[in-house]
């Protein structure tokens, strides 16, 4: 008899981690759809060509590929297992598990171009799955949560994105953290300010990690880089700016007075904000970061990422602007913005704050107990109204101590037991305890309806 | 540049499919949820040794196996090629897509066989994935839909499940539809009062195929299994039985008289009626059919299927009884009853009858339409505050005439469209156009909240 296990870097997820993880993906949802978004879902696999060469050579390394069906080797030949495994490989294989949301979502864009509606707002929510090494908060299928709009260069996108970040994390509880925000067209500018034209890709790698490592050894690596010491140096005063908002923004308008690009991705930040301020809305949570590069080569105008405060993990949700999202499938110039949250980590965050909600609306409310057949039977007479009434209802199913039944309702954490037993039966109402306080009430049907709604 | 395709037998779920298995998939959750039904999600891969040899022969070579990561021949020998596809599949795959959720199921009651509250009432809502040869309504990866509750025998569970059935067809607006129930039992007590005891296997694989091939046909096919000419003569009057569940009843009260388990049958039977009369409820849409078998020999008492009326569909839901849902993996005893819904047939169960509601409660409510900057800032005063009531709100992001706007709430069939023009600004309202009727308003903003909630 064989002992079960899962497959290493994967999870089951248990009742109280499904009603955590629905409390996160409903408040997620319900803003998503507020704001106008539609979700979309596109299978788990992909054809091998759809995926390949667009996550570089390591992301591809890590793509879980799928075994063709039929006779596995009845394509291979001697010649493909001298050439060796990639040979072999493109014989055996020729779908993959999704790797992220964004390459298919391209795909579904290239495939539907003529039935979508533009500016189009898709929102989606599924497992991804990568063959990374697994450790501590690192699995090997983890949920994604992307919401993007396509078809449109508004800022508007910009000012609703940062408007759905706050409401998610004002619905979840949380009230400390920082959107930070910047735009990639000012790190273009920095570039060409400080006299080292077409390199803010190297600069954004190294700044990137300004966080980790600090300005002494991301100094190091620009120099490694290439980039000249009095390009370097001209830099320290962006990398010390502290101060508000208003002054940061006339700091760069001088800085970059020289570089169009630089001075267009200040104007696109404004225009950002001017909008939140047209839709009555502060600016509550916002820090430019003019420092914030994130690696990604992908993105043209915003850069969003937001940290919690007071808790040991990463940001927990980012995105940007971009304005060739499906070229790579022969569709060019369909530009958007998007963002994601990271439900694991959200997860993580409120688990280390203990911030989770102690009740859950999915959960059953009341459980029916009962001493005897008797009780039983009237038990069942309620248990119908209870539900008929919208309200989750269990009756403990086999006859067994009362003790038992408690204990029951303990262990599943129902806040409320019902008590049915020979006066209740008589007086035709219910006793219902509360399982947290301890307090006890002889309740009308209709009065414990009102109690548990 | 590559034109992006989808594998065969996959699909992708655009906004308007989306918001209708929504629908569906709400409405189920919601009814698992009343009944103390509570969710787990498993990993889509799982070990082949979990999987494999739980399907028969047929069900592995529907597996979908996945690669193993990093070199793919490193563990192959020169043995391995000559022995052939089996040795070979070993050494490159250990890991495949889940089948079914029952199996998964299993894996994990026994693997937290320890942390769980038992009776232990769970749902699961996940895809899997067949290597099936696609055609018109079958499909590589699909939903399922579980509900099982393990760890009790007690027929409360099957008067709940025929209760969570017609719940979820009331919501879902479909009212001609019967409920299927028989008990393996039953079929049991049938191969021992005709004389061919222990022949239920044989016996219930030929009768179920009673409707498809007819009474003539299982005829034949029992004769072909090696049934006796008197004992097949013996069974004719259970085909054509039919009359009311009561006279059901005593019929076979009276041709099952010497057998036990038969007997047993009818009693758990009439057990969960019984359950079902006492919490107030009818036996609407109840339909005994003493030939229903489903294939499986899994179960072990209660049989469920359903089958909507007027639509070329097959069955859309189905379950049944169990007493040795973990034996294979080394937990002999768990018993417990479980039914699933088909949620691709049910959606085209509904699409058929064109029974989807017309409006879906996770779309757009109005859109906010203007002629001119000035219209345009209005309205972003007014998008936050619809939105704060909790209004699904969007604005047409791009300055563009207001015809354009007008389409666009057509093409995504949003109800209400509000034009923030010069008079509207003026007097501090918004004229509200009904998409449907064509009707207008000139509304205070609170009014259009109340029109709109």
């Amino acid at each position: 008899m064989q002992k079960p296990s899962l497959p290493k870097g994967t999870r089951d997820f248990g009742p109280l981690q499904m009603a955590r993880r629905t409390f996160i993906l409903d408040t997620i949802r319900d803003t998503f759809q507020l704001f106008g978004y539609q979700q979309i879902e596109t299978p788990a696999m992909e054809n091998l060509n759809t995926l390949t060469g667009k996550y570089g050579d390591e992301g591809d390394q890590l793509l879980f590929k799928i075994l063709n069906s039929g006779d596995l080797l009845k394509d291979v030949t001697t010649a493909d297992l001298d050439k060796g495994p990639g040979a072999v490989l493109n014989k055996v294989s020729e779908k993959g598990l999704r790797y992220d949301l964004t390459v298919p979502f391209a795909r579904y864009v290239v495939m539907n171009r003529n039935e979508l509606t533009f500016p189009f707002k898709r929102y989606q929510i599924q497992p991804v799955w990568r063959a990374d090494r697994p450790q501590k908060g690192r699995y090997r299928e983890f949920y994604q949560c992307d919401a993007d709009v396509v078809g449109t260069d508004s800022l508007v996108c910009e000012a609703e994105i940062v408007l759905m970040i706050r409401r998610v994390f004002e619905n979840l509880g949380l009230r400390e953290y920082s959107i930070k925000i910047n735009n990639r067209k000012i790190l273009t500018g920095i570039a060409e300010a400080i006299g080292e034209v077409g390199k803010e890709g190297p600069l954004c790698v190294a700044i990137d990690k300004l966080d980790k490592i600090g300005w002494e050894k991301v100094k190091e690596e620009l120099l490694q880089r290439g980039f000249g010491q009095k390009s370097i140096e001209s830099l320290a005063p962006l990398v010390s700016l502290e101060s508000d908002m208003k002054r940061k923004l006339n700091f760069l308008k001088l800085f970059l007075k020289n570089s169009e690009v630089g001075l267009k991705g200040v104007e696109e930040l404004e225009g950002a904000f001017g909008i939140l301020s047209q839709m009555g809305e502060n600016l509550d949570h916002i820090d430019f970061d003019i420092m914030l590069a994130r690696g990604l080569s992908y993105y043209t105008g915003a850069i969003f990422e937001v940290k919690v405060h007071h808790v040991s993990i990463g940001s927990v949700s980012g995105g940007g602007r971009y304005d060739n999202l499906t070229g790579v499938f022969g569709l060019p110039g369909v530009s958007g913005v998007g963002f994601s949250f990271g439900v694991d980590r959200l997860y993580d965050v409120l688990d280390e704050l203990k911030a989770f909600p102690k009740e859950s609306h999915t959960s059953t409310r009341i459980l029916l107990t009962y001493f005897d057949q008797k009780g039983f039977e009237y038990a069942l007479g309620l248990l119908s109204q209870f539900r008929n009434a919208g309200i989750k209802t269990e009756i403990y199913p086999n006859q067994t101590k009362i003790q038992k039944q408690f204990e029951f309702a303990n262990k599943k954490e129902i806040p409320f037991v019902g008590i049915c037993g020979e006066e209740e039966l008589k007086a035709g109402i219910i006793s219902v305890k509360n399982m947290v306080t301890g307090d006890q009430q002889r309740l009308d049907i209709s009065k414990a309806i009102v109690l548990l709604s």
